[in-house]
């Protein structure tokens, strides 16, 4: 395509609203523009992006067997009802109301239509399994939209929903979406990590994974190794329990007063002890009963792993009035050997020589885990730090920001049970499917790729999904030579199959290279004075290498580099 | 791909609400089934075909030169309070208020927001023109859905909007989607019409035409030659003029009482004349002025032609106590010789000796336009009727039923104007930019193929959109011979490139012809017992014609049909 005719206008300034870098680079390079608040047009050379990314999203979404449908954005808010979901959602969904005063929403998600689509269809375990997926708009009045498209109120989505008899079946659609997901990433060229989740946050019944893009951008905490591919969040992260401390040596412990002590960092000025000392205890209420849960100081509590390991539906943190009634201590002097129920974290036992409160304006010190404190109840309840062992290979778990760009669920029967979704087994039993869902952003995944792939120049585009493959820059369009030999490869790159811009304007080299670079198309090929010895300029945007090259080879290097 | 995979559910039962055949047979054929009034969900056969019409229309627009963009369902209400037509669309626009109470739209067309959008971001000439496309999903909150596809209030739609500095590059942009119109429609397949319309009805400036898919379920009138290509809609269409009528040897006009006669019905009656002899007159007010139209007793006023003949804004119906206060005559009695300005359509001049009201109760018989009425202002103001003469070839004009599928239109500076889209000439001047507005419905497509293309089996898709190419239905799936062979054609064909359906099903021989003749694939064939001998049945959907061939033949028949 001829850049003069390209509908594009690239920006010199930082726009003073956008504080990402893919944002600022998607605004300056023409990519987008905002309407209102989280809701963007495409322009045509981000529609060229998204285009690509949901075909190859498409394909291989068909090479994994999924079907192609399109469900309704206008949905009827009665099945929300029926599932519970319309007040979770809240003020997060659109609602309409119809010219005859039925209630819509505008889906943010299609469990429920597709779950009661399938429900009409489905008899027999014949028909069973099949995975359904569609790529659509998608609408959440986020409070507040954020980063350009990272956070959007109006969205592009890719999502599936699997359909099957059974556990097994469940786990075989589910390692095909994980699959076509690690692949689609791949073609993009895109680093990520499919991130082990806790479904308990989300409500399901299996297990999850999170594709996570590595950014600093992200607002996800990614807890992964060193070493291995070992990946979770950090209500999932488990690292290997630390070695368990022995009591030898540590005198009887012994009752302190410590009058003044608020925190965790007084007591530790107070008594010169190490945070890593403390046995800190949280007061809780799971499902309305107290419970207690004891980490080191230098841990903290990971609520998702607690209330797993209470099996509890709800859990909160107590109020100070709570703990003290429930305790007859003050937050912040509740003994570890209080009566309510207590879960020890399992590495509470590597404290050698502790500190533990004993009541208001008390502590003890030289308490052993074990030995003073009975660990009635042990498990892993507190988050990961940087540094403790991967579970798996021993290496070291570090943090890392992250962009979450796709989700799949084994939701099992949550949704088939509440719109009764069953299926006559071989026997002629009536048996609830099971369900999986599978959601890829892949309006979000243009940030992701920018965050990860851009200079103080502009945008380093992955070849896979560049909105053109090559941009074509003679140096000065009133040069014939220049021009003739930039529109020749121009028209025998195009009918290769190459797609190219043709920077065609009158307008300064360094207005072009610029705007070039801002672009940040994956090669670029400079027809400047050296036309004259038939030589042209290849320059690879990612690595800046240049290579002198006449036209034949510039055509040759290009249609290999490209194919 | 294996029909025992494929999520599909046909019907043997003729839904009960579904009264238009298109309708009926999507649902049957198993392509969509309904969420709402108004809301289908595209099952996987439906979502191939749109697909595939999608991308016709996505690779014609290209080839056109637009550029494909995607612009937001959810916009800003007061851009249509800018415009004006947030009160035109009233109750037919879906209305959302955001959390912060912020008054929002569904999109039903994106006029507003793409001008709103291009005004901010060209400043010169030298940045037109351009034709930007979008395929999206739109929203109408319609009174009254209607027949599956043909009237939704979720639908899918192509519009492009192109901006030019000048007529005569609007008229280029204009053709250019029109050619691609008639690119699209042909490689679809369909039989369609482009309609003249008048753009007057929906306010632009400029030419348009809609263009409509020829079926009994449309509801619009379409008015075509028998036979050139001259199409136009019934506000528009124009025949030749009827021959004028001498004067000679009619007798000089005379009185006659006509007491009791309230209608010409009546009065052709009572004095034993033809409807085509009569003078009927119809009062009107112009943007509030009084005005009088004549046409023929056996033609009918056309609204348009007359307010785009008096240059009106308004054009409105006298009431019966308006008329008899404008001129003093009851409705019915109104002569044509009265003072109020009276348009006399251009065929009155082919009455010979007519009849005319002459005041309450009294007619005039042997009125002789010119002679006895004076024909103070003549114009075509009348709607055509078959019958009448083409005029472009003098062949008959017909009436058709149509569905209109797509429409372009000149809107000139309408938008431009009222957003302030504008831009600097060669010499510095602000202009405003001339737009055009290209809608196509490709959703609507679908049902429109469909009136066309069925017969009472059900569907018979063109091949350009079919869901897939080739049905190959072994007849006896427990038969190893069948099945290998139907697999082997089936592998074969695929490697190849072609889109093929297999009945795997263990289905009796019957349920699957009757589904293969429903989903209406293009090509079918048959593997039966003549697999013995190597021959297999191929059969043409649409002529029903049918060859045994070898199975090498029939590969080699089908690709070189398909390719």
């Amino acid at each position: 395509m001829k850049q003069s005719q390209l509908f594009l206008n690239t920006l010199r300034e930082v726009p003073a609203d956008a504080d990402v870098v893919s944002h600022q680079l998607m605004l300056r390079a023409g990519l987008i523009r905002q309407h209102a608040a989280g809701v963007y047009s495409f322009l045509p050379l981000g529609m060229r992006v998204l285009h690509k990314i949901e075909t190859i999203v498409r394909e291989e979404m068909d090479a994994a067997g999924a079907q192609e449908v399109m469900l309704p954005a206008l949905q009827l808010e009665e099945l929300w009802r029926q599932s519970g979901r319309s007040e979770d959602y809240g003020p997060l969904m659109f609602r309409v109301t119809d010219r005859h005063g039925r209630a819509m929403v505008l889906g943010p998600t299609h469990e429920e239509v597709i779950t009661e689509l399938v429900r009409h269809e489905v008899r027999s375990y014949r028909q069973l399994p099949f995975t359904l997926y569609q790529i659509q708009t998608k609408f959440r009045d986020e409070a507040r939209p954020r980063a350009g498209l990272l956070r959007l109120r109006e969205f592009r989505m890719k999502d599936a929903y699997s359909f099957d008899i059974d556990e097994e079946g469940l786990d075989r659609s589910y390692r095909a979406m994980f699959d076509a997901y690690c692949r689609i990433f791949d073609r993009i060229g895109i680093a990520y990590r499919a991130v082990d989740a806790d479904p308990g946050a989300i409500g399901g019944e299996g297990g999850t994974h999170e594709f996570m893009v590595l950014s600093e951008a992200g607002e996800d905490t990614v807890v992964g190794c060193e070493a291995c591919n070992y990946s979770a969040n950090i209500e999932k992260a488990s690292g290997q329990a630390l070695p368990a401390a022995g009591s030898s040596g540590v005198p009887a412990k012994a009752r302190v007063a410590t009058p003044g002590v608020r925190t965790i960092d007084d007591l530790v000025q107070t008594l010169g002890v190490a945070k890593a000392q403390v046995l800190k205890v949280v007061v809780y209420l799971a499902d309305g009963q107290p419970v207690a849960a004891c980490v080191r100081g230098d841990h903290e509590v990971n609520e998702v792993k607690l209330k797993n390991t209470l099996r509890a539906r709800h859990l909160e943190l107590a109020s100070p009035e709570a703990v003290e009634a429930l305790t007859g201590y003050p937050v912040g002097f509740v003994p570890p050997t209080i009566s309510i129920p207590v879960v020890f974290d399992r590495d509470v036992a590597s404290v050698a020589d502790g500190v533990a409160a004993a009541g208001a304006g008390y502590h003890e010190v030289h308490v052993v885990p074990g030995r003073d404190v009975v660990l009635t109840r042990v498990a892993d309840i507190r988050n990961v730090t940087e540094g403790d062992l991967c579970p798996h290979c021993g290496g070291r778990l570090r943090f890392f920001r992250g962009i979450e760009v796709g989700h799949v669920f084994k939701l099992g029967t949550k949704y088939s049970r509440a719109f009764g979704a069953t299926y006559l087994d071989e026997k002629g039993q009536e048996r609830t499917i099971l369900m999986g869902c599978y959601g890829l952003g892949t309006s979000r995944i243009i940030p992701a790729i920018i965050e990860q792939c851009h200079d103080e120049d502009g945008i380093i585009w992955p070849l896979a999904v560049a909105p053109f493959h090559v941009h074509i820059v003679p140096v000065n369009v009133r040069d014939e030579q220049q021009v003739k030999a930039a529109t020749m490869l121009y028209q025998r790159l195009a009918a290769a199959g190459v797609e190219v811009l043709l920077d065609d304007r009158d307008e300064r080299p360094g207005v072009k290279f610029k705007d070039a670079d801002l672009i940040g198309l994956p090669l670029r090929v400079t027809v400047g004075n050296r036309v004259a010895e038939g030589k042209v300029e290849v320059k690879v945007r990612k690595t800046g290498e240049v290579q002198v090259l006449s036209l034949e080879e510039a055509f040759q290097t290009i249609l290999h580099t490209v194919k």
